[in-house]
C-alpha cells in the first residue's frame, strides 16, 4: 500500500517535471514575443487612424505635411491647439526648418473647426499612448533580435531576426523548423495558395513569408522563384545547424546568396 | 475685373466658412470619441490575451485565481516573478486576504517554467501599457458622458450616455437621429437582420443596439419586443426634444418606461 502511494507520488512528480521541461525551451518566448509584436503593429495603426480622424476635424492640413505617423502623433501630443503651432514649437518635435514654416503657415489658414481644451486633452492622451506602444514595439523587436541571435544564430543571420522569428513561429518550434525540408520553408505563410494548388492544380506558390526578405527585391521579377528556392535551401541548412550543431555557417551562406542575387539581377 | 476678383474671393471665403461650420457641431467629437472607445476596448482585450498567453508559460495557475482582467495585469506589472508572489506583495495590488494566500501557495507549487529577467521586463511593460489603455478608456467614457449630458440630455437620460452615443454615431449626427422614426431607432445596429427580413421574408429584428439597455434584461424574454418598441418610441421623442427644444422630458419618460418594464416582468 505504502509502495503504491510512493509510486503514484513519484509518477505525478515526473509528469509535472516533464510539463515544466516542455516549456523551458527559449523558443516559446520568441514565439510569444513575435506574436505580440504583430499585434502591437496592428494596434498602433488602429490608434493612429483614430487620432488622425479625430484631430483632422481641427487641423486637417497637418496630416499631409508631416512625414511619418509617429512624428504626426508626437506633434499632436505636444502641441494640439492650432494656434500653438508656431515654428518654434514645431521644431522642438519635428526638426525640419522648411516644413515647420509651412506647417505654421497652414495652421493660420486652416479650415478646421476649433477644439476645446477637453477635446485636446483626450486626443493628446490617445496620441501619447500610441507613441508609447510604438516604443514598446521597438524594445520588443530588440528583445527578439537578441534572443534569435543566441538561439538561432545562423538562421537569423540569413533571414534576419524578425523574419526568422516569424518562420520559427509558423513552424511551431526550433526543433520542428530544423526538421522541415527546404521546400516547406519556402512556402511557409503561403498555405492558402499551396492547398489551392494541391486541390485545383493552380500554380504552386513560389514564396511565403520569405517574400519579405530584402534579397527578393534585389532580383528581377521572373527570377524571384529561383532566389526563393536558394534562400529556402540555405535557411533549411542553417536551421539544422542551429538545432544540432553550433558552428557559424550563416555568414558564408549569406555571402553566397548575395552573389547569386547579383547574378539574377 | 476688380469686381470679379472680389466676388471670387468672397465666395471662396464663404465656402471655407461653411466647411468650418459643418464641423463645428459638438456631435462630431462625440462620434469620434465613441469610435475610439470601441477600438480601445478591442485593443485592451487583444493585449490582455497576449500577456495571458505569454505569462502563462511561467505561472499558468494565476489566471484562474484572479477576478478581473485588470487586476491580473496589475499583479503581473507589479510582481511578475513567481518567487515574489508573497502574500504581502499580492495584497498591495489585490486586497483579498483569502485569495492572496491561495495565490502565494500556488506560486510555490506552480508547474510553469522559469522566466528570465529580460522576459519579465517585456511582459511587465506590456501589462503596464494595457492597464494604461484601460485608464484612458475610462477617462474617455467620462468625457463622452459629460458631452452627451450637455448635447443630448433627454436622449442620454433614457438610453444612458454610452449607448446613446453609439446610436447617435450610427445615425450620423444629432440632427439625423432627431429625424428618424422610432421604428428605425429600434433596429439601428441590426441592419443585417433587417435587410435579411426585407429580402427573404425572415422574421424582422426586434432590437438593434438598444438590446444593450438594462431594461431589456428586466423583462420576460417574450416581452422584449414590447419593451424595445416602447423604448425606441421614447428615444425618438427625446432626440427630437434635444435637437429642437431643450426641455427636460427624459426623467419622466424613463420613469414611465421603468413602470412599463415592471408590468412586463
Amino acid at each position: 500500500m505504502q509502495q503504491t502511494a510512493n509510486l503514484r507520488k513519484e509518477l505525478i512528480h515526473k509528469a509535472r517535471r516533464q510539463v515544466t521541461e516542455h516549456y523551458t525551451g527559449r523558443d516559446v518566448h520568441i514565439i510569444r514575443a513575435i506574436n505580440v509584436l504583430e499585434d502591437i503593429d496592428f494596434v498602433f495603426n488602429l490608434l493612429f487612424e483614430d487620432v488622425r480622424e479625430w484631430y483632422s476635424v481641427h487641423f486637417p492640413e497637418l496630416e499631409k505635411m508631416v512625414k511619418g505617423n509617429e512624428t504626426y502623433l508626437e506633434l499632436i501630443a505636444k502641441i494640439c491647439d492650432r494656434k500653438d503651432f508656431t515654428e518654434k514649437n514645431i521644431l522642438e518635435v519635428y526638426s525640419n526648418q522648411e516644413q515647420a514654416k509651412r506647417i505654421a503657415d497652414a495652421a493660420l489658414k486652416s479650415m478646421g473647426s476649433p477644439l476645446e481644451e477637453k477635446d485636446c486633452l483626450r486626443i493628446q492622451k490617445l496620441a501619447d499612448k500610441a507613441v508609447d506602444l510604438k516604443k514598446q514595439r521597438n524594445a520588443l523587436a530588440s528583445y527578439i533580435e537578441s534572443e534569435m541571435n543566441v538561439q538561432m544564430p545562423n538562421f537569423s543571420k540569413i533571414a534576419g531576426a524578425l523574419l526568422g522569428a516569424k518562420l520559427m513561429n509558423a513552424a511551431g518550434s526550433i526543433k520542428r523548423l530544423a526538421m522541415m525540408p527546404s521546400s516547406t520553408i519556402q512556402v511557409i505563410g503561403a498555405e492558402k495558395a499551396l492547398f489551392q494548388h494541391l486541390k485545383t492544380g493552380s500554380k504552386p506558390p513560389k514564396h511565403g513569408y520569405i517574400f519579405q526578405h530584402p534579397l527578393m527585391r534585389a532580383v528581377k521579377r521572373k527570377n524571384r522563384g529561383k532566389i526563393a528556392r536558394a534562400l529556402a535551401n540555405k535557411l533549411s541548412l542553417a536551421a539544422k545547424e542551429d538545432y544540432f550543431g553550433k558552428q557559424d555557417i550563416g555568414t558564408k551562406m549569406l555571402e553566397g546568396l548575395e552573389k547569386r542575387a547579383l547574378e539574377l539581377k
